[in-house]
């Protein structure tokens, strides 16, 4: 094998043969091919791009660089939820349990927060005695016991993927939709999974952005999935501000718990449901989306999620009494509202400025390398609509101590822009990609009540 | 520094800095840039291409990883000539001597064969005991004696250019036209220069087989050139046939000493008189390209070039005597004719085809690290144009042994194509590019005589 002519091939726009990357993965992986022709070869993909099947053997000869896990024996469905990353997404924190108890299995595997956007691993290890590093010999039989185990990549699991997604990092050449639904897909693969639901996010606060750019990630997973039998859909939802109203690791936790008793910000809970109904509509445990939701609802009013976290929670090492009293959860010693520099509208609450104040606290990361604080963070009640008052609180800062206080003040002016008038925020959850095409989503009636409404407020809505 | 962000903006067209150049080449060097990194910059400037000013600031901060020829004492004029590389052109080997014989410094840095073309010093080192492996202060010092040198790129002059030239050629970055520029110009301003002759092929043979590349090149040496002080002048010369008859090194230099004794192909010395009057001029010893063609005919007639060639050898360790007996150069075990499989015309004598043809022999590199069998290669009468009648010989092929001997037959059948009828080739010098544009070449009147044309019968010219 030529790399260097490889390398021009595709630096030319000609595709490569399905054989050819498998060669390519398995001389990586087997350190007879440098970093250094990787990364030429990982810029010209992101100039030239791979068609679905050089993108699908790519995925599958990194799928087979590790091992995976063999959950045939559970006889039961096993879904798992993938988001592409956002500012105040604690979502994978509710479906875990409120899923995996109603009787489908939740082999989910997460990341840890880089740049502006949190990661579940993160979160859950602000849990005291929370450990995700388990191997997927202890996360089989976890899903054998409780139904969900909530860990990492670990060094079993498409190990050339992780030493590729390093590779990328280095190099800017991560923004690359076949060389990221791969990686996604080689892990997710890597689960055993019977189906699998993705949150792509779009607006200013998501990895894409653009939503056409979200739309065609969709795609080429689900192409990628049904190439492997694994059937995906996907949900396009709103990232141009956090969603609900916690942002940073504990605090996160401390709102999932709300929510799992029934006390959440409405638009968390409307993420969860929507994405959770897709869950057990594929794993078979519900027929249609509507008595999917009512079922995770009464789940929720039952206490049922709620109890199933904390099995979660005791079978992984943590303190499942947090549960019950979230005050055990690391907390900041600095607390301190942000008030309202002026009367008007919530124009715009921006992901991004406020992902990287929680970094600028100390509770996330700009390196892969770096630790993270994770009692520090906001939580952040005005929402794009909201009319405000001069000197109303807008947010809390949750900081270690008073150089932090002022970085995440700093971070909340930039982020939090009141004006005149403002447009209307991009719908929660706006549209359905299935292998069938994309469409408009609707929601369920019960939705369009005027408990609802993320969006409040001056604009006639 | 942060190198992902330079990637990034480089990636997305972006310009970086001269700064930024310099700190990336400087940071490159001492080795706090990793090669992957580097790769991924390469990829992204073969796609985003660099502007002249980027180009420039690159070629500066290469030239100034290294040591330069510092000739100001020679009290003379320095003049190089560059090629882009091409197949049977012994050029180099003509122009050192009479150049130099006429009263400039001619501190040539050459390089080897690599691919399809041929390298000066592998021509050189066919020379019994000759030495091209001079350290920076024995060029000088014969530069002062003699008045040339024949060198290869020392570990002294920009070590982070020659780094980056390897790093390019393992990741299929070579071929973009500010990294070549660069390169070549970061090599050529380290000899100490007061000027530059660069010979820019064009044709299905050269490096760039495309004109408008080619002359997008030779605009942006000579504006780096312009930008240090140095003036350089391009000739657009044809690459879509082999240049003279002799392919393989002591066969080439064979017919270089052969042309410094008055008996060379005429095409050969028309490509040298019209670079070398260039050079003439440039170093200030004749005033027109006219008086400076008279001189090289003199100087050749006379035999004073072929004496300054003995010099050279003499003073780099080789065996002079080959000038007047050429066969003490290495000899090939087995030579044979090959004859042309039908009647017509000349349609092709493909360079490429022929230097692959050299490397299947043993004269050529496939990779950097190969050795050369210095015997081998071909001596090819047919011109395109040429009426050949079926079993005309029309080249012989010099082997080592008898499987040598079939591939050499194999490469002249694919590369030399007899038709009924055939396009004219290129002509053999076509523009002058210097720093106030480019103009059609216009051949002095007594290079129109009978005994020029290259190209015969069959065409009405």
């Amino acid at each position: 094998m030529l790399v260097p002519r490889l390398i021009e091939r595709k630096r030319d726009g000609d595709r490569l043969s399905p054989g050819e990357w498998e060669a390519i993965t398995r001389s990586y992986g087997a350190g007879e091919i440098p970093d250094y022709q990787m990364a030429a070869l990982l810029m010209a993909i992101y100039f030239r791009g791979m068609d679905r099947e050089e993108t699908a053997a790519l995925m599958g000869a990194m799928l087979g660089s590790g091992a995976s896990l063999d959950l045939g024996g559970l006889g039961k469905a096993r879904i798992d939820k993938h988001s592409t990353g956002g500012v105040g997404d604690k979502v994978s924190l509710l479906l875990a349990p409120i899923v995996s108890s109603l009787g489908i299995a939740v082999p989910m595997m997460s990341g840890r927060g880089l740049g502006h956007t949190g990661g579940t691993l993160d979160k859950l290890e602000s849990i005291p005695g929370f450990r995700t590093g388990l191997s997927l010999d202890e996360a089989r039989r976890q899903l054998e016991t409780i139904g969900c185990a909530m860990i990492g990549q670990t060094g079993e699991i498409a190990p050339v993927d992780k030493r590729l997604y390093a590779l990328r990092d280095a190099t800017s050449t991560v923004e690359s939709i076949p060389l990221i639904a791969a990686s996604i897909m080689s892990k997710k693969l890597a689960e055993g999974l019977t189906g699998l639901v993705l949150d792509i996010k779009r607006g200013s606060g998501a990895f894409l952005p653009s939503f056409d750019r979200g739309v065609e990630l969709a795609e080429l997973m689900i192409a990628l999935g049904q190439a492997a039998g694994v059937p995906v859909v996907a949900l396009m939802t709103a990232m141009d501000r956090p969603l609900g109203r916690a942002c940073g690791n504990a605090l996160e936790v401390e709102e999932a718990i709300q929510c799992l008793h029934g006390e959440g910000p409405p638009d968390v809970m409307e993420v969860t449901y929507t994405l959770g109904a897709e869950m057990l509509v594929l794993g078979g445990i519900a027929r249609s989306v509507d008595e999917a939701r009512r079922r995770m609802e009464v789940c929720v009013s039952s206490g049922k999620g709620a109890e199933q976290f904390e099995r979660i929670i005791e079978a992984q090492g943590g303190d499942p009494s947090v549960v019950d009293d979230p005050s055990r959860l690391p907390q900041a010693k600095v607390v301190e509202f942000y008030a309202s520099p002026r009367q008007g509208v919530v124009a715009r609450v921006e992901p991004r400025a406020i992902g990287r104040g929680v970094t600028a606290l100390g509770g996330g990361r700009r390196r892969m390398e770096d630790a993270v604080d994770p009692s520090v963070g906001f939580v952040i009640r005005a929402r794009p609509g909201d009319v405000v008052k001069v000197g109303e609180p807008l947010a809390t800062v949750f900081s270690r101590d008073e150089a932090g206080l002022a970085a995440g003040m700093a971070a909340l002016s930039e982020g939090i822009t009141i004006a005149d008038e403002a447009d209307p925020p991009l719908p929660l959850v706006s549209h359905r990609v299935t292998r069938d095409g994309i469409a408009v989503y609707e929601a369920e009636p019960w939705v369009r009540t005027a408990e609802y409404p993320v969006y409040r407020g001056g604009f006639g809505t």
